[in-house]
């Protein structure tokens, strides 16, 4: 990775999601914004090596796995992840003129913002039509022609869009932040610093069996060699009801001699097995 | 629960939906179709004891766990579940005239509906906006009032509405089926027969300590009593990223003496447990 050379960065747009903040917050000035239209997009520019790094959004401390993220991963070859960002979400409830909460007949915006701002539409609103969009700017877009609508989303968009607070901080809980993965098309960097607590890995892979015990198994690898999982999640292999790959990530480099001996173990259980790259873990700049 | 009554369940309405086949196929004739408007709702309606049953779609083969169905059984108290069901999805491309397929510009269904269909979607349609409606059955009515639209639904929706169908079998996987629980507000069966591989139990733990191994030592107590895990999924526990609740299912009774000695070791462990209910494992009637 070179310095001093500007370098192109995909994310699900418009400009003001959630998923530009991260790339801000993960890149700071050195990077060319490219908003995409969705999250396969962004695998497939940075497949083509049309930009240098993708961001997309794995899982949300609420809402919980993005699974469009978890298959593409899965499906996709030469993608490699090689960061990690955590971002705090706040929510926004905005239109274009004032509008008392109970006037909002139509509500637009992402379906993970729609979950996370639940009790406050229950409760706050008055029984308003749902509309999922594609991403949170675009449902600013698409309530400009809408009377007696509203949209959710950050406060980015706020500033792009000159629009009207309603309310502020109508998401759920107040702990909630989204994780993003940083993807590229190969490895971007060796292990230069730190101690392995340092790295995390993540990992995908299908038990070879569907026998008792097969996770348990899988999970001895790590606990032998005193790993850390940091997260477990399963999803369907989309072959039969029953049958899950398991998306594991854990504390640790891929190079390490723990590590390594960990995952030689857990590749002859699987039928499928990738791992998807090690990288430092998410610190907050000071 | 009396023979020769007629059951009230509740269940994700309107009409045609693939939550109403569920609920066909589990109960036969003897019981009153309740169609709700949310999933939500048929938690409410069983918990208040509106209804003897509600009928929940849990996980599909393709599109994985049903978020706001594990989220109620985390939150609402006096839910057990009774009973599982299992539905082949097929899904249908209709709309109320003749029409190409290049010639659908506008695209409504059920997000789950969306994601199953994804790979028709993108090959054979001609980029249509896609509007994603709270069901199935929903999607076959709003597309009355626009020109250029289609649905994706259930084949039991072409018969009700009336519809063309303009594609068939348009899922993406041929194994698509979705898993369904039966829930009431209280016990409605003791174990009568068979042997506990003809049972399973599902139940919902938090580990009280974020530490190395916490996972594997939960799925210890299990192996330790070769019990056969047929399903594991976290789910955040929105209270900080990285903290999970893990939904677990097994083969056995819960009063079984070895089911009965894991679920005890388990509960030590957990800062949060709750067992869903045992129930007989679905087959499919001859």
């Amino acid at each position: 990775m070179k310095k001093n050379q500007t370098l192109k960065c995909g994310y699900l747009g418009p400009k003001g999601t959630f998923s530009e903040i991260a790339v801000m917050k993960y890149f700071g000035e050195n990077v060319f914004l490219i908003p995409l239209q969705s999250i396969s997009d962004v695998f497939e520019m940075v497949q083509n090596k049309e930009v240098d790094f993708g961001v997309v959004p794995i899982e949300n401390s609420v809402e919980g796995s993005v699974n469009i993220t978890m298959d593409l991963l899965f499906e996709k070859s030469d993608i490699h992840v090689v960061g990690e960002c955590v971002v705090p979400i706040n929510h926004f409830l905005v239109s274009y003129g004032s509008l008392d909460l109970a006037e909002v007949k139509k509500l637009f915006s992402h379906q993970q913002a729609i979950g996370q701002c639940s009790k406050f539409i229950k409760n706050r609103l008055n029984n308003p039509d749902i509309i999922f969009t594609a991403s949170t700017a675009n449902a600013c877009e698409m309530i400009k022609d809408v009377p007696e609508s509203a949209a959710i989303g950050s406060e980015n968009i706020i500033n792009i869009y000159n629009l009207k607070v309603l309310a502020r901080d109508i998401q759920d809980s107040k702990n909630n932040s989204t994780r993003f993965f940083i993807i590229a098309n190969s490895e971007r960097f060796t292990k230069i610093e730190g101690t392995a607590k340092n790295y995390k890995t993540s990992i995908i892979c299908s038990p070879k069996h569907n026998e008792p015990g097969v996770l348990y198994n899988m999970l001895k690898a790590f606990k032998e060699k005193d790993i850390n999982l940091t997260r477990i999640e399963s999803r369907p292999t989309k072959k039969q009801l029953g049958e899950y790959s398991f998306y594991i990530d854990f504390e640790g480099f891929k190079e390490d001699k723990d590590v390594r001996e960990a995952l030689v173990k857990l590749e002859k259980m699987s039928s499928f097995f990738k791992i998807l790259g090690s990288y430092p873990k998410w610190k907050e700049r000071e």
